[in-house]
Formats: C-alpha cells, sequence, structure tokens
C-alpha cells in the first residue's frame, strides 16, 4: 500500500525552476522592457492570426519541453504581443511603464498570496488600507471605506449593487421582487460598464435612463432632472446616478455639482465613475474639473490607467461609515473568517469584496508612490495636460486635422481629412468616405507597426480617432512624429 | 502659452528604471523566492499589527525616495509577508511555486495589456482560446465556450447569469421585475461564493435552497429533489443547481450522475463549481472523482488552486455552442469592438466578459502546461493523493489525530485530541474545550513560524483543522514534521 516512501523528492526542481527563472526574467528584460520601450522598435508586429497560431505553436501535449525551447516560447510570446509599453501606443486608457509599479507587480506574483485575511496578507492588508485612506484624502474624505477591485466595471457593479443595498437593504435576502422597479442614471456618453452592471445585477437595461450630453459629452443636468420625472411617470423609483468624471470617448467630465444637488433632492445614490479622470485630483491645477466629487457616495478611480500602475488597479471608495460595504457583500463564511482568531479580526478585510481570494492589487501603487511622491505623480499628470494642448495646437496649424471637440481632458479627437475629401463637406457621399479613413490609416499603422491608436463612431458621429496621451515619457518629438505619420499613413485617401 | 518646448526628457529615467527592476529582482529571488522556499525559513513572520505599521512605514508621502530606500522596502514587503510558496504553508487552497507560470506571471506583467480584443492581445487571445479548449477537453466536450475570470467566486457569479439568461432571456433588458420568483440549489458545504452570487445578481440569498449533506459532505440527490419539490410548492421556479467537485472545507466530490438527472428532468442549468477538484480530471486514475462532469452546462475550474498557476487563475467553461455567453453579457461598445476592423472580429472576445479591461491570466497556465505536459501535470496531482494517504495512515497510528471523515480528496480534516482531553468524551465541557484547541495550537504556529494550516467549525462540528496537500515540492519529511509539530504546539493543552 501507501506508504510514506517514494515521495521524497531532491531539491533539484528548485535550483532548476529558479535557473529558468531567471534566464527567462534576461529575456523579458530585453525584449518586453528595453525593446519594449525603445522608438526605433516597432510598437506591434501584426501577423495574421492564422500566421501566428502556426508560429506559436499553441497546442498542449503530453510531454513537457525543454529549458531551451522553454525560453524561446518567452521570447516568441514577447515578440508578437503588443508593446503597451511603447511610447507610441496611444490605443488605450493605459500606455507606458512605471520601473516601480513594475516591480510591485513582480514582487505580487512572487509572493502570491490572497487579501482576505491578515493571517495571509498581513502587510498587503495594513497596505490597502493606507493607499484606499490616501485616495480618499485625495477626494476630500477624511473617513470612509473601500476596496481594490479587479477592473473598473465592477467597482462600478459593486457601487451599483452597495446604492441598491442602501435604499432597499432586503434587496440582499428577498431578490428584487421585494423591490419596486428601480431605475438607473447614466450619460449616454458613459462607460459600458452601467449597461453590463445593470443586467448583470438583475436591474435590466431597460431601466437605465440616458441621460443627454452637450457637444464636449457632458451631462446635461436639466435633462437627467428630466429623466428622474420620466422615471417617475412610468412607476419607477430613481436610487442611482452615475456621473462621468472622464469619459471614455471624449474625455468629458460630468458637472458633479449639479448633479450632486440633483441626486440629494431625490434621495438618490450618487457615484461617480472616475476610472479615467480620477487622477486629476492628483494635480492642484487640473483637480478643478471634479470639484463636488466630495459630494459623491461613491468613486471608482483606476490607478492603472492614467497613473500608470499596471492592469487590474482599480479601487472602489465609499464616503459611508456605517460599514455599509461589508453588510452588503459578506456571507460570513466561518472556513475563513474565523471569530475566533487571535489577532483583530477587524483586519479580515476579505468579506468586503464580492470576491473570495482576491489578487493583491495595492502593491505596485503603493511602490510607485512611495518612488515618485504625490508632487511627482502630479507632475505626471500636467506634463500630460501640457502635451495635451501642445498637440491640439498643432493640429491645428495643420490642414486636414479636425477636432470633434476643445479637449477638457487628455483625449485628443479628431478627424482626418486627406486631401481628396478637403473642402467637400458638402458632398454626399462625404461621411461615409470619411466614415472609412480612420479604419484604413489604423489597418496601415498597426500593419506596419508604427504606432496604434483607436477610432470609433459616437452618437451620429462618423469614425475618428481618439488620441490618449498620459505617458510621461513622451517628447516633443513624439508628438510630431504622431501628426506626421499620420499624414503620411492617410494623404492618399 | 503651451508649445511643444520643454517637454522633451533625456531617456536617463529608463535607465534608471531598469536598473531599479533588475536590482529588484535580485531581491525578489533572494527574499521571496529562495528563502520563501526554504524549509529552513519561517514561512511567516508575525507582527501585531501595529508593531508591523510602524515597521513598514506605508505612509504616502509628498516626495519621493532614494534607490536605496526603495530597495528596501521590496526586501521588507518580502520579509514580512507570508511565505505561500513555503512547504509548510497549508493554509489555503493554494501554495507552492511553479517557476514556469511564475515566470508567465512576470511576463504577462511586464507585457501589461488587456485581454479584450485582438489588435491589442493577439497572442493572448489566442492562447486563451486553446488553453479554454484543452480544459473543455478534460471535460469531455468537444466544443463549448468560456472565458477566464478574476477569481472562482466571479465565474460562479457568471454562471449564475447565463443560466439565468438562458432561462428567461428578457431578464437582461426587463430586469428580474419580468420574471416569476428563481430558485437555486446547492449544497450545505458548497462554496459562499453562491451565496455572494445571489444576491450580487438581485436574486437574494432566501431563494437558494440548502441541500443536506452526508457525513462526508456529499450533497444528498434525495433531499435536491425534495428542496425542489419544496421549492416549486412555493410558487418559486428552480432553474440553476451548483453542484461541487471538491468542496473547500471536507473536499467532497458531489454525485453529478444523480444530480444530471435530476436537473435534466426538471429542467434546470446543471453547474459544477470544480474549482478546487476540478484538477482531478488531470489525472485517469483520480477523474472518477467527477464522472458525469460532462453533463453539466457549465464548470468552474481554478487553475490557481491545485494547478499552482498562481493567483487569479479561474475558468468558467460552458458546453453551450449559441454563443449564449456572449449574448448574455455583450454591451456592443462600439469605441472597442469596432465592428469595421480589419481582422476577423470574431477574434474580439472581450465583450464575453463583464470586465472590459481584463487581466491576461491564461499565460501563467499556457506556459507550465509547455513545461510539465499533461503527464507532468497529472504526476503532480497522483502524488498529492499518495501523500494525502500516507500522512492519513500515519495519522491513524498516532493516538491523538481524529479524522473528521475519510478524505475523498487531498483535504484532510482532523482534530487533535491533547493528551488531557483523551478518553473524555463524554465530559460536558468536552466540545468548548476541543474547539479551543485548534485556534490555540494555530496561534503558536504562527507566532513561531514553523508552519500554516487552517481550521473551522462546521455544521454543528467544533474548529477542526484541514491539512491540504497539493505542492508537490513535499517530501515525507515534511508530512512527517507536520504531525511532529502539531503534537508538539498542543501537547499541554
Ligand atoms: C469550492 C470552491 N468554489 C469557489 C471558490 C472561490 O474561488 P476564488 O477564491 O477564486 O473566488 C473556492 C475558494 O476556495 C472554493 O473552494
Ligand atoms: C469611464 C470608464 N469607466 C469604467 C471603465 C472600465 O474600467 P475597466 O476597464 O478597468 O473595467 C472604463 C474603461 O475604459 C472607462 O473609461
Amino acid at each position: 500500500v501507501n506508504g510514506l516512501h517514494n515521495l521524497s523528492e531532491p531539491n533539484e526542481q528548485q535550483s532548476h525552476g529558479e535557473l529558468f527563472l531567471t534566464e527567462a526574467f534576461k529575456v523579458i528584460v530585453e525584449e518586453a522592457v528595453r525593446k519594449g520601450t525603445d522608438v526605433n522598435e516597432k510598437v506591434c508586429e501584426w501577423q495574421e492570426p492564422e500566421q501566428l497560431r502556426a508560429l506559436l505553436d499553441l497546442e498542449l501535449r503530453e510531454h513537457g519541453e525543454s529549458h531551451k525551447q522553454l525560453l524561446q516560447r518567452v521570447r516568441d510570446v514577447a515578440k508578437y504581443s503588443v508593446k503597451t509599453n511603447h511610447p507610441r501606443f496611444f490605443n488605450q486608457l493605459f500606455a507606458g511603464v512605471d520601473y516601480h509599479a513594475l516591480t510591485g507587480r513582480l514582487l505580487t506574483e512572487t509572493l502570491n498570496t490572497s487579501q482576505y485575511t491578515y493571517e495571509v496578507a498581513p502587510v498587503f492588508v495594513l497596505m490597502e488600507d493606507v493607499v484606499l485612506q490616501k485616495l480618499r484624502s485625495l477626494l476630500g474624505w477624511n473617513e470612509g471605506d473601500g476596496i481594490f477591485c479587479p477592473g473598473g466595471s465592477i467597482s462600478n457593479m459593486c457601487a451599483m449593487n452597495v446604492a441598491r443595498y442602501w435604499a432597499f437593504p432586503q434587496v440582499k435576502t428577498q431578490g428584487l421582487w421585494a423591490l419596486p422597479r428601480l431605475a438607473i442614471f447614466t450619460s449616454q456618453e458613459s462607460h459600458y460598464s452601467t449597461k453590463k452592471a445593470a443586467a448583470f445585477l438583475g436591474i435590466g437595461i431597460d431601466n437605465i435612463y440616458h441621460v443627454k450630453v452637450n457637444e464636449s459629452g457632458c451631462m446635461i443636468p436639466e435633462d437627467l432632472e428630466a429623466k428622474i420625472v420620466l422615471a417617475k411617470s412610468q412607476g419607477a423609483v430613481p436610487f442611482y446616478v452615475n456621473a462621468t468624471s472622464g469619459t471614455t470617448v471624449q474625455g468629458a467630465f460630468d458637472p458633479l455639482e449639479r448633479i450632486a444637488d440633483i441626486s440629494e433632492r431625490n434621495g438618490m445614490w450618487m457615484h461617480v465613475d472616475a476610472a479615467w479622470g480620477g487622477s486629476v485630483l492628483l494635480s492642484q491645477k487640473h483637480r478643478h474639473l471634479v470639484s463636488g466629487i466630495e459630494r459623491a457616495n461613491s468613486v471608482t478611480w483606476n490607478p492603472h490607467k492614467m497613473m500608470m500602475a499596471g492592469l487590474q488597479c482599480s479601487v472602489f471608495l465609499l464616503r459611508d461609515t456605517t460599514n455599509l460595504l461589508m453588510r452588503c457583500h459578506c456571507a460570513n463564511a466561518t472556513y475563513l473568517f474565523q471569530q475566533d482568531k487571535f489577532y483583530d479580526i477587524s483586519l479580515d478585510t476579505g468579506d468586503k469584496s464580492i470576491q473570495c481570494g482576491r489578487k493583491v492589487d495595492c502593491l505596485k501603487l503603493w511602490l510607485m508612490w512611495k518612488a515618485e511622491g504625490s508632487q511627482g505623480l502630479a507632475e505626471r499628470v500636467e506634463k500630460a495636460f501640457a502635451h495635451t494642448s501642445a498637440l491640439v495646437e498643432e493640429m491645428k496649424k495643420r490642414e486636414g486635422f479636425q477636432l470633434v471637440s476643445e479637449p477638457q481632458f487628455v483625449n485628443v479627437c479628431f478627424w482626418y481629412i486627406p486631401p481628396s475629401l478637403r473642402g467637400k463637406e458638402n458632398n454626399a457621399d462625404y461621411q461615409d468616405r470619411l466614415a472609412k479613413v480612420a479604419p484604413t490609416i489604423k489597418e496601415r499603422m498597426v500593419k506596419q507597426g508604427t504606432m496604434m491608436l483607436g477610432y470609433q463612431p459616437l452618437e451620429g458621429r462618423v469614425n475618428f480617432f481618439r488620441m490618449v496621451i498620459l505617458n510621461p515619457q513622451l517628447t516633443k518629438r513624439d508628438m510630431i512624429f504622431f501628426l506626421d505619420e499620420i499624414e503620411r499613413l492617410g494623404k492618399d485617401l
């Protein structure tokens, strides 16, 4: 039978493992860090899916591979991946690399613990608390609560769930059948996570009232009031308004003071989705964009976006001091959150989360903050704004660049009008032809690997580019390159 | 005004950054990898919270710190963190380190992309697909769907949401008000994430019917049938049964064939929470524990647990071939999922997720699999089972160790009965005194840092230990040490 014999093993595996790790790290630094940030290297190495599948040999087989083959795999994965650290990656609301944050991420991965209890994550329980406190203090809150979530969408979902529980605590036990129909308010240009949240939480997307925005994409408070009246007249109970600070496409800031007035008057929970724009709070010069945010009941803020902490890093912050988050989310699992522990069990914060195992997301942000100081982080934000206005100024000098709206933030939305279309605004096919310009330029830039930039249609406006400026490693040269490159890629269209 | 002047910057920052990263990596390897896996080092360095706060100096300040100070911070974070890689960490359902998986994690962090589109994650979109396919094939499915989620709790939530949409698609638009009251079935010993899901999805935890389990913790199918009848008699619509393969505490496997019969007969969605036990599928010898799993509609499986891929790594797998996952979760955001792209947009799988930005969680698992092969992974599972039965055998030889139940899996649940309590089972205070044994031993082991092990009460049984064996680096010596150490720490109680 099974004795304990033959279950011993030499430590060989361990030293082999460590050797592989160390060698692979060199490859990672070379390929993903050094080349990945080198402006003379490509930002992406486009391959057709079929080709890439063949190159990568992804299949998982019965037997393992050699040390050498595995190192080559590390190299290949790096080679064919998009270099989001690259100074010419403008495709998403994250970009660039912060070396201290990256160090924090590597340490997090190596320590591989879960954030639920003080017992298994003593450092990170205390650290999360300090980081949340710091972020709250920037909002203007001396007290409050919060938690790191796996992304802004889930932070926004948590906000909606906590708001619902705050308004109707019986929902946790009895479900929505015990409640009147609920109504949610958010702007037309707000992020789609509000839609996903309404569906997931069982509220239904038809119960979202989309509030109109102005030209720049900011919520029109008068229309919010009108929509609240409408919802009530349809028998629904307005309980939640989602205001956005920094919309995804245009970078618009909703007027928080006005929205707070309306929310208060109507007894609604006001959530601010500052996933993207929250970082303006770091700068004395630009924080006015979110004035009124201190009146919100809760805020989502993604340091993995503008602050460059690395994916995933998102916080859900609350002004509440009544332990609402815990009461709403707790399940009191006795196998994990024992009540007879030898230390202060209020440090076991895991039950505030909708998760069980929870990745440590605070260390990267904390280490970066320790390295940069609040001042260094503020400078980055200010630099991004300065780059943005410089770019806009330069664009205005060039024929062929047409702004969608004057930027409030670091999103620059514009059409590139190729020479063949200039002055043809009144032609019947102008919009159709313009709509095809951005996708074609995009295809060319990706296939050549010179830069990456997103485009989209929006509320009746045909495809336009969204340039996003956040990487402090950007230089004047990169901005000029950017404009020249769009012209180079699009002038024949 | 703002020109583009003064926005240039030397590349100095970059080379400083890289230097820091490289030096910090050495510290990480030394402190978190080498010492972290050394059986002669402590598994944890217990500090009272107040003391630890002072030692770490967590506060975030105006100014940044020096290179040297920051390196010290890396060292301190590692020092005071629990060494989950350590061979004597038995506290959770994850433990140990796989060096290839860790390499995959470091590469993931360095590449820092989001899993939503082929455009920004070409390698990982293809890789996720292959890994999901492989995992499905182990379930016995040639087709199907799936997605990586941030943890098993969220995978389980997605299962419940997809099931609800499958049964009542109008829920996505109209919410639960358009539906009859729903009923959920799960065993008494199932994971608490079903509770969190029911609350979060707006169904309410009172609409969960807890099915009785036998001594070992396996769901009793007759009681499932009875509970379905009960729910119907109370006017609720049974739509979802959650069966568990590998319960959290006892490691029990619910009888899937029987549950599948009942689910089919009642037109219910059958989900299998195999977050913990799914890995038995890797072993021909042990996969019988989940026979019938191929009849499930969906499965949760956490490779970050027994497979040692590292947190977070969880998959939600579906048998469906009708694009249900996408239809249920999609929000069709045009800024991200443009329809006029130059490549096959079915590769933009991000809208299947409830998230927007989504961490890459497939690479670590893929690289580990490439290194070990299916065979190597199977051997690990078999080794864990072998260690478990050897430990149980040894326990039975020692006075003072009393099993809670015969293990089905690699969880060994037991009471340690100190000499003073032996033979006193009939004393009035026996249970009260026994309940205090595990917490006291736990406190002692943590303060001495010799090992870590969890305990809990369960369904009327007072505090007992749960030993979890999964780390392939364990040796016979570690098992003997484990038993000796419990005796050493508890014999005076
Ligand atoms: C059976 C079972 N299901 C689900 C989960 C939740 O997984 P996660 O911690 O990844 O959320 C666990 C966690 O231990 C579990 O044991
Ligand atoms: C305004 C806004 N809110 C929320 C999110 C969602 O954040 P995440 O991608 O972390 O889910 C985004 C993402 O771009 C966003 O722009």
